[in-house]
């Protein structure tokens, strides 16, 4: 990454953002090139970063979108992915959204349980639509990653076991308002080991062929998302392998191949880049305090995930510290007990891997306007998303007080 | 709690937040006629609940305000605090956010660092004022609650130890551009037990009595916010009590004292109403799935917060579940293994003790929009901030696509 984060920090003040869209282009061409010989659809997960031009990146290089919410699917359609390329995700779908996303004729509902099928159902009915389903399988794999973001065990709310998937299927087979069309598991997010989706994916393909035995003829796999990327120095797994461990799965089956990445497209492109406001010593600890904060990027309190950090001055002389944001609670910290170097007010600090599930997740707790996102393309950077001002915390609610 | 949850369904949909303005009235009361007798401010803790209804209420019955960013400082303002009410914490301010306090000449900032000290000092001198001084005390007291909401343990980021405290505040009284004021400390939040409140205000007044020896006269004495609230079936402290105790440790002394209490105000005044979209059974696990998520009411994932739950409907014949939102993670629940009726779709559940730290923590995430905020106050209700559209959460990012 060739970002001059100190140049960003002058033109655009800190907090910031940055993505850069050339890795994006990389991690996107690498996974869609793994799949060269086979039909394939890259829908990209919109929920790890919403930000409409990098959805609309995505869209120029042929993505499509998995969305879990009908305004996911409106920012998808809003930047030009076409309507056939979207997906719609979720355990909980209100009739509103449904109602929606039939009348936007996207790909296909990707449905979680035997209730909302029947919702699904009468909805189509209602508007005389047909509507093509998928139905997330959960394959009850442990994807050994953290819990929050493992998804894939029965004792989660997400999918509906092949049983009651098969009972789905036939449902749909009979109704003249559903139409099968496809298939999705998704057992867990930052994936580092290829087993459990090679596990997932056979018991997947296998129920498709089961399918296929009493003519339910699928015409798409969806094996979710989830591969993951360097934080710290995880091993990650090889795409190549990843693709054809799936291929070879569904071998003999005439599906196309749908995969939902979202951290791996964007999360290593994305630096949130902050600035010291002072250093304090309490009691024997040290702590650099930064004008970000969890309201601008919770990974580390909600989840203690780790982001690898670098301040950018000149000094070698480390020592232990705390790096923490202005909030008012101890849960506000970017990393505990790391080794950083002594700094001066005005520094910037990076927080690298910080373009998934970073920005998506920001707040305006402590009424902190949420910070700019930058892109930079072929070494140009630009605005994707202005600061917001006090003026815009407000805005909804100023027009109210009596 | 007299309010009408399906009335208020029905007129504003859900999810919604709703706050009991004549709770907030009596909250304020009750403490503040607790210190009767004395010179006091009741100085709300912005953070807790943000909206300008909220404030402007609390402005209306006289009571001061407690901010942590200028964002919060300009709400107070907004609705009519008067500026001489107004303090600003917090433990990391930036030089914009210190100028537009000494711009704005609010009661006094509350400094939480030797090196704080030193800006406040440069950016007053440069701008030709006086800033009236606090600084933040760290009594390292242990205050028996949630880690991330506790803060008077020099383990922590917040405050400094006496002896720093004393140093910073000889510099005030050698300073042209400093005026020492006030001297704060806050232990933690929903604190249940008035012992380290005893300890830690005794600390901070033998602090204040060692000052006045060498003609060091302190007008204000902050004993922070933190009073717990009954989420379950908590004792709480005694408000009486509270401040006889604090008025106790302050014999002898002619300061005005200062409480900042957050939750204590509202955190009981709100209720989170969410609507049930399905029910399902996942292995042996039942879950019912509801339209509000993590995305509205993050406490029970961040601090695996208790709120009571009640479904509204008649049915009597309860199950063990899980109370969950749309959002894909795991994390995203209100409870886990409670005891619900069953229920129907849209069917109303109400999230109680949700009128702090709810709505001021909620994101977009999954491209959600914010809920609608409704007050009830004499029995009428109005909406305080409407519900974002999809339009609301695009307008900064629209007009960069390319
Ligand atoms: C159904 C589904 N698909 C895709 C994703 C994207 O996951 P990742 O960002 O790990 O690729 C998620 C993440 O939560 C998900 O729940
Ligand atoms: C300095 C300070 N004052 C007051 C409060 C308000 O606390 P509570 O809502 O528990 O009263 C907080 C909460 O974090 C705080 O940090």
């Amino acid at each position: 990454m060739n970002i001059d984060f100190k140049t960003l920090a002058e033109k655009y003040q800190t907090p910031y953002y940055v993505y850069d869209f050339d890795h994006i282009t990389k991690q996107y061409e690498e996974l869609k090139s793994s799949f060269r010989a086979r039909k394939s659809l890259i829908a990209y997960a919109v929920k790890a970063n919403s930000n409409l031009s990098v959805i609309k990146h995505l869209a120029d290089l042929g993505a499509g979108a998995d969305c879990v919410s009908i305004g996911e699917v409106k920012r998808a359609l809003k930047v030009g992915i076409p309507s056939y390329k979207i997906i719609f995700s979720g355990v909980g779908k209100s009739d509103d959204e449904i109602t929606q996303a039939l009348e936007l004729d996207i790909l296909m509902i990707n449905v979680e349980s035997a209730a909302e099928l029947n919702r699904v159902e009468d909805i189509a009915k209602n508007l005389g639509k047909i509507a093509r389903i998928s139905i997330r399988v959960n394959p009850n794999i442990d994807p050994k990653t953290h819990p929050y973001i493992s998804t894939g065990l029965h004792e989660n709310k997400f999918g509906v076991d092949i049983d009651t998937a098969k009972r789905m299927y036939i449902q749909c087979k009979n109704s003249e308002f559903l139409e099968p069309t496809g298939i999705h598991c998704h057992i867990g997010s930052q994936l580092t080991q290829l087993q459990p989706i090679k596990d997932a994916v056979k018991i997947v393909a296998e129920l498709v062929k089961n399918l296929k035995a009493i003519k339910i003829d699928l015409s798409f796999m969806d094996v979710g998302g989830g591969l993951g990327i360097i934080y710290d120095n995880e091993k990650l797994i090889d795409t190549y392998e990843y693709s054809q461990s799936i291929l070879d799965a569904m071998f003999g089956l005439d599906v196309t191949v749908v995969c939902e990445p979202g951290r791996f497209i964007v999360g290593n492109s994305g630096v949130f880049v902050t600035k010291v406001l002072y250093e304090k010593v309490n009691g024997n600890k040290r702590f650099v305090i930064v004008d970000g904060a969890m309201n601008d990027l919770i990974r580390p309190a909600l989840y203690n995930a780790y982001h690898k950090i670098e301040v950018l001055n000149d000094n070698k002389n480390l020592s232990d510290c705390n790096l923490v944001g202005p909030v008012c609670e101890s849960g506000d910290f970017f990393a505990k007990n790391i080794q950083l170097p002594q700094t001066n007010h005005n520094d910037l600090v990076a927080i690298y891997s910080a373009g998934a599930y970073g920005f998506t997740m920001a707040s305006n707790y402590n009424t902190r306007g949420r910070v700019a996102e930058i892109a930079v393309l072929n070494g140009q950077d630009r605005l994707i998303r202005r600061r917001e001002t006090f003026e815009d915390l407000i805005a909804l609610e100023e027009e109210f007080i009596k």
